[in-house]
């Protein structure tokens, strides 16, 4: 039997679901004229940045295709070049859902909460249907064409050249835009957050919907890819060495299959009575969705008759990605010890409410690395290195899930903002705000699965890394100088991209301030509001200098691992990689958490607590919030696809290193 | 021949030495009677914190000598209760001194620069001989009563148990009282900076003391000690294998000697002409120290009959930490880039100022890693894992001069202090300023040679840690689950650790703040400058504070490498050694920087550039210092300390875990 088919099924079936989800808002209705102009500002800004994204990206995928064309092997270029058109796809759809979705739940809140909630929701899920759906069918195709895991890993390496520009050039963006607006609009002119006249309004929105939807998207679309990739390569692997039914190598898709089923099933779940919280539906989706998964393994193993101890493992990664998701929620919860205490140190300055949030943020890596650790010696235990591949592929089976449910935040989030902005009247704003409310836990919990998941992920890149380079277990012994040499050098990558993601953020929210200065100078009655604001101006400059500021941290996550390959040889690069990986999620999460600790102490402070909005407290928490905003946003979920990207590189030239490299360390 | 003879002259004439120079500058004039008064209250401040954080002290190494002398045998626990007292004493001494000298300056710059500048340089080489005196003095002796350096493992773990207390409980101490100063005075009272109506200005002198001379001296003490001693261990271990005239073991304690007596002429370079750069006369007394090092350490391993790869890996580990430190500095210099543009950014607020500062820090860690690297790579190539540790020997050879100039920094701030407080003239004030400038230059390098030279001891520490336990290279094999989860947690630590002494921080600030309140309620008077505050009432809070907040991360610097060992095994203790070395570095430089970054960039502002002081530019660089407080000053120094001290522990209970541990791997 054709095992693979099941997967291409399930893979069609996603983008089907999806593709009907689409058309179901798109029968909506858009609401007033002003709902729609707001609307189609947003739209007009979020088409300019794509279109110049693509416009660079398709040099850069030009570029590494002919790379690998030449030096590899053309089929690798070409899934490649499929990769990364698969991952352009999920985006754009889900762009373009999400942009048509939030003023039709903003129209929808009129009739109540129900109709909203599932319009918002649905236009979730087409990201998250799409992302799955189109990650599958591109897996199963080339599986079905090429037969070795192997040239998959190009499709995953432009998976992941997408998904760099999608999280940090998105990351940049929206930092820079938001940071810009900020500065000048509220600073120096006095006017207040998202206010029409300010030229860097609509680029502001536009990054939010650029960063989150389309950034979440293109991350999960990497890691999912990924982690099946490298489970389908260890599996591949321990079939060459026991004599046994094929069905290690297919097994990972055949339970990513399982996982979109379980997803689709799982949005039926998602539903609200009106007056209910929409924070319930959308963990009564998830949770359902995992249990479905767990009994749908647990057949679709006994049926293969493979060893349970697989089924364990997936399990093994599925409870600790949900467990770390939550307990990262607890450090960025706006109820909950940490943040309390992060701004009750702004009574104290701007300074320890600072400390207070970093420290917060740092010791909130406890779980996370406890969770990781806990998941790997149980896979590794019930099925060895392929079982630690195979906990990412059970963590991440319910991504269709953990998308839609983080692609409704920014829906509601725009939607509450188009409400506000066209006068809507005050029982459609108290829906969208508790629509909202729901979209910012999601998120929070989301954030910490999308890292975990990212983590295991990597790590199974690593196990299929040595397997690959041929690397037998001495060779990477700690007491080899050129592994510790790897180990140190890979360390330092996730800090030091992490710093220049930073500063990239402040130089180009410089630009902005720029022009967003000259606007107000040159565009008489401005100010007054007399006159239009030129948003397209303030859109492209900051798209353009985000793109041109990620071009070192890009550049090094090809060039590093490369250069550690070819001059201190295969041992030397899989330290690295371990490096890479440790630190990579120490500053993920501590970036992550540290941005949430700040911005929700602020918010609880907003909410009247400790002196309130105005307060000098609220002006130190400001502070603090705007130190995270590029720790969060920009620089921390970018780490996950930058280690991403350097895990592939490695194993994609792998087959060069071994051939070229300088150092030949004997064993 | 008894070559250990040799080591233990070079002890007793570095003590002899520091013991004639303590007395010489007991010897000067201390001025008059108001400079007296200053000067007593500082020391009066600082003999209470000793007198209690030595009284804390000896509980925790009676309980510390017990466990050993119970679990492991009463040998190891001698040599521990012997190896804190030395090092305290290194600490009484040095501090002594520097209380002494402080005023001595002040007074001897009345009659111009080169009497000022020898007292205060006479002054911090009492520190520096006597704690490299009194470490090698302490080795020498118990190598001849055991012969065994496994015992010596001991007593560097009591200068480590002994540097935790200084350095980290000192980095507590000193912040607390520099913050909580400055919130209550500055902010809320607006009464100037070291203003004696502030009942918390004598703990903020202390703190300066505190920290810097004894603590720096006592995380010096610890390293010099424990690479000595790790080389040592891996000398006898080649001495096992290799048929050969004994000296691998005894090398170690020859260099340092060699080390001891160029640190001893090299202060005879130390001069400065009337007029001229105290700071070239320092850096001229650090280089012809180096070179006198490698000559006579050419000398001495050709003598021997020594391998000369010997020799190359001593001189590369002296060489790349003389660049670290070097380049280290570049980041935190005030008139170089990275600093301008931290003050630039401060101009767009205080959030970017940060966003700055943390970056350049990040980044800085970049030449530590590289130089790290090359040594261990060089030093492995020329001697294998015993070269590792005798670059760390070669490194930290120069320890005598690098501790003098270091303690001269504090000297001179504090001799500037008291000469503006005592109101004397202006010319005797510029050469306090000039004093001052050239203490500030070597504290940024010998913070940066403090670090590289903790990171090649760890890596000394964890290659003789793998002698002791006896681990096969396979079995440090980073595709073992266990290795790789200790690397994990281990990678975990020092970012933990450094975010719980930041909380620590300011909890105890708070203390202070509430004190300093209370005194300003309920003295009467006490504003007008009509009555004295209580002084020693703040400085016993802040002890009192900074000795319980420290109990914590004390505890878990033990406890965890313990917990890893009895549960996961030797392998994975080896794992969670080179974890906790890698961030632990990687922390350390960024912490160390981004705080130097910050405070030079206020500075550099209070120079009247970019608004000068009391604009709000300044402003947002005075919050931008205030966060990087405790970084520079309490978390990031503690983490060498933090390290060394696990790295040891692991060591030193590695006999019981071998027996006791709960899992154990077959490899």
């Amino acid at each position: 039997m054709e095992l693979w088919l099941i997967s291409l099924l399930a893979g069609l079936t996603s983008i089907a679901f999806a593709v009907y989800l689409f058309f179901y808002i798109d029968r909506q209705e858009s609401g007033s004229a002003k709902m729609r102009e707001v609307s189609a500002a947003i739209r007009d800004g979020a088409i300019a940045f794509l279109k110049r994204e693509y416009y660079t990206l398709t040099a850069f995928v030009a570029v590494m295709a002919l790379i690998l064309a030449i030096f590899l092997n053309p089929n690798t270029a070409l899934a490649y070049v499929f990769g990364s058109i698969c991952s352009a796809l999920a985006g754009l759809l889900g762009m373009d859902v999400a942009l048509k979705a939030n003023v039709k739940t903003a129209n929808a809140a009129k009739k109540g909460l129900v109709k909203a909630f599932l319009t918002a929701f649905y236009g979730g899920a087409v990201m998250g249907l799409s992302v799955v759906g189109l990650a599958l069918t591109g897996i199963s195709i080339l599986y079905y064409i090429y037969g070795d895991p192997n040239i998959i890993l190009g499709f995953s390496l432009g998976a992941s050249s997408l998904a760099l520009f999608a999280k940090a050039g998105g990351g940049i963006y929206t930092k820079t835009a938001d940071i810009g607006a900020d500065l000048v609009g509220k600073v120096e002119f006095g006017i207040p957050e998202d206010d029409p006249r300010n030229p860097a309004v609509i680029a502001d929105n536009v990054g939010d919907n650029v960063g989150d939807v389309a950034g979440t998207g293109a991350d999960l679309f990497d890691s999912y890819v990924a982690s099946t990739v490298s489970a389908m390569i260890l599996g591949s692997s321990l079939e060459r060495t026991a004599i046994q039914y094929e069905v290690y190598t297919v097994l990972p898709i055949l339970l990513a299959a399982v996982g979109i089923f379980a997803s689709i099933l799982g949005t039926l779940f998602v539903r609200v009575k009106e007056g209910g919280d929409p924070g319930v539906a959308l963990n009564r989706g998830t949770f359902s969705t995992c249990l479905m998964f767990v009994f749908f393994s647990y057949l679709l193993i006994h049926f293969l008759n493979v060893d349970l101890g697989v089924f364990y493992a997936t399990t093994a990664g599925l409870v600790v990605g949900v467990l770390v998701g939550i307990t990262t929620d607890y450090f960025t919860s706006i109820n909950r010890g940490p943040v309390k205490k992060t701004a009750e140190a702004a009574k104290m300055g701007a300074a320890l409410n600072i400390l207070s949030g970093f420290s917060y943020g740092v010791i909130s890596i406890a779980p996370t690395v406890i969770g990781i650790c806990i998941a790997t010696l149980m896979a590794w235990y019930f099925a060895g290195l392929y079982g630690i591949s195979m906990s990412a592929v059970g963590m991440l089976s319910i991504t269709g899930m953990i998308v839609s449910s983080d692609a409704y935040g920014p829906i509601v989030d725009n939607a509450k903002g188009i409400a506000e902005q066209s006068d809507l009247e005050p029982h459609v704003i108290k829906i969208g705000d508790k629509l909202d409310a729901a979209g910012n836990t999601t998120k929070a919990i989301s954030k910490g699965f999308a890292i975990g998941a990212a983590a295991l992920t990597v790590l199974a890149l690593f196990a299929s890394y040595s397997e690959i380079a041929e690397i037998e277990a001495v060779g990477l012994s700690l007491m080899r100088p050129d592994v510790m040499i790897g180990v140190f050098i890979g360390a330092a990558m996730p800090p030091l991209l992490s710093a220049m993601l930073i500063l990239s953020v402040g130089r180009n929210a410089y630009r902005i301030v720029e022009e967003v200065r000259r606007q107000f100078r040159e565009i008489p009655g401005l100010l007054q509001g007399r006159s239009k604001p030129d948003y397209v101006q303030c859109v492209d400059i900051a798209t353009k200098g985000a793109l041109r500021e990620l071009s070192l941290p890009c550049a090094l996550s090809v060039i590093t691992p490369l250069t550690v390959g070819f001059l201190l040889g295969k041992y030397a690069l899989g330290g690295f990689l371990v490096g890479s990986i440790v630190t990579g999620m120490i500053f993920a999460v501590f970036m992550a958490t540290a941005g949430g600790q700040w911005d929700n102490a602020k918010k609880f402070i907003e909410e009247g607590a400790i002196g309130g909005k105005g307060s000098d407290v609220h002006k130190a928490a400001v502070i603090g919030d705007t130190v995270g905003d590029p720790f969060k946003d920009t620089a921390g979920p970018s780490l996950n696809t930058l280690i991403c990207v350097m895990s592939l590189t490695a194993s994609v030239f792998v087959p060069l290193i071994l051939e070229y490299s300088l150092l030949k360390w004997s064993i």
